[in-house]
């Protein structure tokens, strides 16, 4: 059942009586609420868990987060700092793992606002690159917090194109150690998390060079500050890059690094070893130091991403049937604003794209999780499809979910622009991601490059045996073409298997056209890598409509499991109908080029999606109740449980420095402007 | 010429080396980038004069930037505070008026970071809806600083409905006064700017009630604050609403009035009129108390809006000449990102728009200069149109722009989520215009009632001699319908009449299906306004393609007047067609949708789109040279004329509080953790 004191939970002592309008839209419940947050949990037993780890770090007020819209960049980072060694000592009195489950709710309890993140990226890191040994050695300094670690791959001149690195690890077989150096400033590496001003560790992405060839990036654990008084360690100049757009808790920094020697142990060597002669010995794929990427990116759809998008629709949601605005009718009272059916269309797609997005990345977790242990162990095969998935899935993700969160965001006038509705700061998160961990445009590329490979491989072989061999995501880009959508009436187009096949159709469609446009290019003489750089504009709309497909089939398999539940299956349905038709609405021309939709069938596709509109509404506030997320982690004037919008809104700003520190500006400008004009009588 | 000495501003003495990457984009120009200038500056004068206040405030160290991206709120108030006493200082001297032409050139030369703005919005409600007695009492207090003004309509529960305001204006025939007064919480004013800490006077929007009936908003000019010592006069209560996502600089306030008296005559009255006994006489229509808000509008979009659109162009353009990723050719060196096409296809549809937009808004000024005066006359038939373009433009313009904006910082990467980028602040000030002013979807939805209003005068009186009598705007809903589009080859979409025809195809066909949705509705016995709300979302796509249609015009008829000169014709003619294009490809279904377009012809579309992308290129830097933004005012470490990027960035960091103040969080927190470990030995 529902949990009201974990939800109202901001300690104002008004706050447990419900606003009426947020409260009538609790009464009729279509389906269970409770049931619904137990399956995003994946189990009862983690929203069990999850709840307990909130109302640990809510009843603790050495957590608490009220006055972070209030602070500056220096403040922020020391209260993150301060609160992961908090949590450090809850987790050994509690017995926590440092790296069990708990670590993922806490970081959601606490709105990602602690210290010392990058610590487990390195250890993944090392986890993914290290030998047997190295993890052994490594990983118990890291768990005591003997050392304090960050990842430093990005560099001032180069980000996702990792051949362009220039930070160099030159081996000297005389001593046995790397010489690591930073040519250039633009090899000054820039951007890492908690190395500014914290890490006493870098994991330092670097070109191996040994017997004078270089073999490419490889990962060294680089001591950068004194364990003894935190100081720059020799050849070492570090400190914090200024002022971002988010992220100011974070003390994102750069490292220049001046021959500085390691030992040779410092390299991670579980997919390559230099022998004591400088000779270089590979034993994974040109791939494999990747491997690493692509397990971060996976974690954080699911713990960063997504949550920033649930988080700005509860927010918005909740505001909109608080809100009131206009007449739908002269003798009505003004209407609540999630009453209008421009106000669904902006936030009912959101909402239908996190859950659509959630399911998505919780099957891409259980594919990886299957793949990573035989990748571990030498088996390569699963490493292309895995890569093309992560890829795409994050680059689309990332993008929608900001998008998505600015939409929300507006939709909430003005009072959106206030950083106390916590909606600003959700969007200046979520587009970082669209840059992190891999810039956009460069991943749906990679993506495309595997549907063109797999479209050529068809092409050659299309016998059904070399079909059924072929990566599942993609097995549809065989599949015979259906020339016209079937629907002949609007409520056709609710049938899951009917749009998962017009998204199937499109999806094949661009990326045979892509195909189709570099081979012309190609034959008629123009280069191959000219020819990939013509084609890109199409071959990133072709990545586009592949990863929408995977996610709407997704969702239809999750809705199929649900069939003994049918209350919830219904209202998750609604959302995957949404999701889809909202998708090819918004991308009409696709399915109309070819004649695939008629005119007549793209208008009974706007009914039906106007349609779902209205029956979406009433389960509206249960569909965002549903997440479950605190009003302690949700820091929203607009978005807390109980609806009270404007007495909060009004309370918290009085709290601002603007408002309890003094006017100096008073005495030293405007009274001196003020009174200037008796100066010319 | 080029003024390069204006260009490069910033005091770095290395700046004056041109980065060879950026100098090489400039050396052949195939047009006069000056006379370019000169057009978008409307004329030579406007640039000489524009450059002159640049070089006063650049020259001047009280008006330096620098650190605003290290700055609290309390000091960006400060700092903004004290630059304008500065320029009031300076007009002084230097003889300007206080509302002449160089206010908004200062304005942009200090990137908007300046105090007391609402003073001129004051200022232009007084004119708008005062009489010529009330003009000369408030003008000469305001001219001379005697009093600060702001203006206050949006209310913590109210914002574009103003018929929802709750603040009462109550005459009291016994005193000749009105009493103003908020009953409710949700009646507070909230968002005003210089309101929360500076304002001495405030014009208050209010509903006015005489003789016991309620007559609607009317503005009243309230003092808030003593002369003397500036505390709050009795019956109000004032302060700061917090922080924002952005205008940091200005003190968006709360104002709350307890039964606040005022004499009679600050009431302004040119359009309404209160006798002693307390009868109403109005003078102008319902909506001539709106005429501030859209001569506010009509400023806003060449003041504001668009120049933040073309500094992000700026800014990203030059980093994009400046930054080298991956290989285009193996045996190539890293190419200049702007060399992609992915990055082209970001990038030059922004510029199109900044170059688009702009003489839109030029237009819509001339049509407002030439509408204002008969209004203020009493003559309000062009009210309604002035209303609809405005409307639709301003949100049109916004939304576009903060995409834009938003394409901009993501196109740079990692570096465009710095602060020192300025790609942030662009972006978080933009968005902003997205609500304020009018909240975007109500006002294309006024803009439908407009084109609904007239597709129906159309339907009812198809006569030739009633359609020429109707609005210039939206003639083309009359034209004969051309059934299919006549394009046979990619070159036919770059005939300017070609492409104006399918936006006027496009917005006449989905304003027609709007009424006709209307009218199915309504016939099939829903009530009206429910109708008008289940079709909402058709009518503001309705009112986008208008909005598309008139920019495209717009756009064609500056081309017709440029040419005597063929060079600038031809680069802007490009940007013409990439925006016209553009809009086409994104909006593709609404084209296929009735068969106007072909799928063959929609290839052609995007073959003349790629074409131009490739044309473009050569031009790029050259046509944001054009906008001829300072560096000072752009404060990018990015975006700097000489494109000394990553020295810039490293620089700049350099002075970061983060890396100029000590580091507490080490002795207090970081020290004890990374020595915990020993007390478990």
């Amino acid at each position: 059942m529902v949990n009201s004191v974990h939800r109202v939970s901001l300690g104002d002592t008004w706050s447990r009586q419900m606003n009426p309008d947020v409260e009538s839209e609790r009464y009729h419940q279509s389906f269970n609420v409770e049931r619904l947050t137990n399956i995003l949990d994946r189990g009862a037993h983690n929203t069990a868990l999850r709840r307990k780890i909130e109302n640990i770090i809510q009843s603790n007020p050495d957590f608490n987060l009220q006055d972070i819209y209030f602070m500056s960049q220096n403040e922020r980072y020391e209260s993150a700092i301060r609160r992961k060694v908090h949590i450090q000592k809850l987790a050994q009195q509690l017995g926590w793992q440092f790296d069990g489950p708990e670590v993922v709710y806490i970081y959601r309890a606490l709105g990602g606002d602690v210290g010392l993140n990058l610590h487990m990226v390195f250890l993944k890191a090392l986890r993914s690159l290290g030998t047997e040994e190295q993890i052994a050695k490594w990983e118990p300094l890291c768990r005591d917090f003997q050392i304090i670690t960050t990842y430093a791959q990005t560099e001032l001149g180069h980000g996702t194109y990792l051949q362009g690195l220039e930070t160099e690890a030159s081996f000297d077989t005389a001593t046995q150690e790397f010489v690591i150096h930073s040519p250039t400033l633009t090899a000054t590496k820039w951007w890492p998390g908690d190395l500014g001003r914290t890490a006493t560790h870098a994991l330092v992405l670097a070109q191996l060079i040994c017997s004078g060839a270089r073999q490419g990036m490889h990962a060294f654990i680089v001591p950068i500050r004194s364990l003894q008084d935190h100081t720059p360690l020799p050849g070492i100049t570090v400190g914090d890059i200024g002022p971002k757009m988010d992220f100011e808790h974070s003390d994102n920094g750069f490292l220049r690094l001046d021959h500085v020697r390691i030992p040779k142990e410092n390299m991670l060597n579980r997919f390559a070893q230099i022998l004591p002669d400088g000779t270089y010995v590979k034993r994974g794929t040109v791939q494999s130091n990747y491997l690493s990427m692509v397990v971060v990116r996976v974690g954080l759809l699911l713990d960063e991403v997504i949550p920033l998008l649930q988080k700005a629709c509860v927010i918005a949601m909740r505001y909109s049937v608080i809100r009131r605005q206009s007449r739908l009718q002269p003798s009505d009272p003004e209407a609540k604003i999630l009453d209008y059916q421009t106000q669904q269309q902006k936030l009912f797609p959101q909402l239908a794209m996190a859950y659509a997005f959630h399911f998505r990345a919780v099957s891409l977790l259980e594919f990886f999780e299957n793949a990573y242990n035989t990748i571990l162990k030498g088996d390569f095969s699963l490493l292309p499809e895995l890569h093309a998935l992560s890829a795409g899935l994050k680059a689309m993700v990332s993008e929608s979910c900001t998008q998505g969160a600015e939409v929300c965001r507006r939709a909430c006038g003005g009072h959106g622009f206030s950083k106390l509705s916590g909606l600003p700061s959700v969007l200046t998160r979520v587009t970082a991601s669209c840059t992190y961990e891999g810039e956009n445009t460069v991943l749906y590329l990679q993506t495309a490059r595997f549907l063109v490979s797999n479209c050529l491989q068809a092409q050659m072989s299309p016998s059904s045996t070399a079909q059924r061999s072929l990566p599942q995501s993609v097995m549809y880009l065989y599949a015979p073409v259906l020339a016209r959508c079937p629907a002949q009436k609007a409520a056709d187009f609710l049938h899951p298997e009917l749009y998962t096949d017009a998204w199937a159709h499109a999806a094949a469609r661009l990326t045979k056209d892509s195909v189709h446009h570099l081979q012309t290019l190609t034959q008629s003489g123009v280069d191959k890598h000219e020819a990939w750089n013509q084609t890109s504009v199409l071959l990133v709309q072709a990545a586009k409509a592949h990863c929408y497909y995977v996610t709407v089939k997704s969702f239809t398999q999750v809705l199929e499991e649900l069939k003994n539940e049918p209350a919830i299956q219904q209202v998750l349905k609604r959302l995957c109908d949404l999701y889809a038709l909202h998708g090819i609405l918004t991308n009409m021309g696709d399915f109309l080029h070819d004649s695939f939709l008629s005119g007549a069938q793209a208008d009974m596709v706007r009914t039906a999606y106007l349609d779902l509109l209205s029956l979406i509404r009433k389960d509206a506030i249960l569909l965002t109740d549903a997440f479950d997320f605190t009003d302690m982690c949700l820091n929203s004037a607009l978005g807390c449980y109980d609806g009270n919008v404007y007495q909060r809104l009004f309370d918290w700003a009085q709290r601002s420095p603007t408002n309890t520190q003094r006017n100096p500006a008073y005495e030293k400008y405007l009274r001196p402007l003020l009174q200037s004009w008796k100066a010319k009588l």
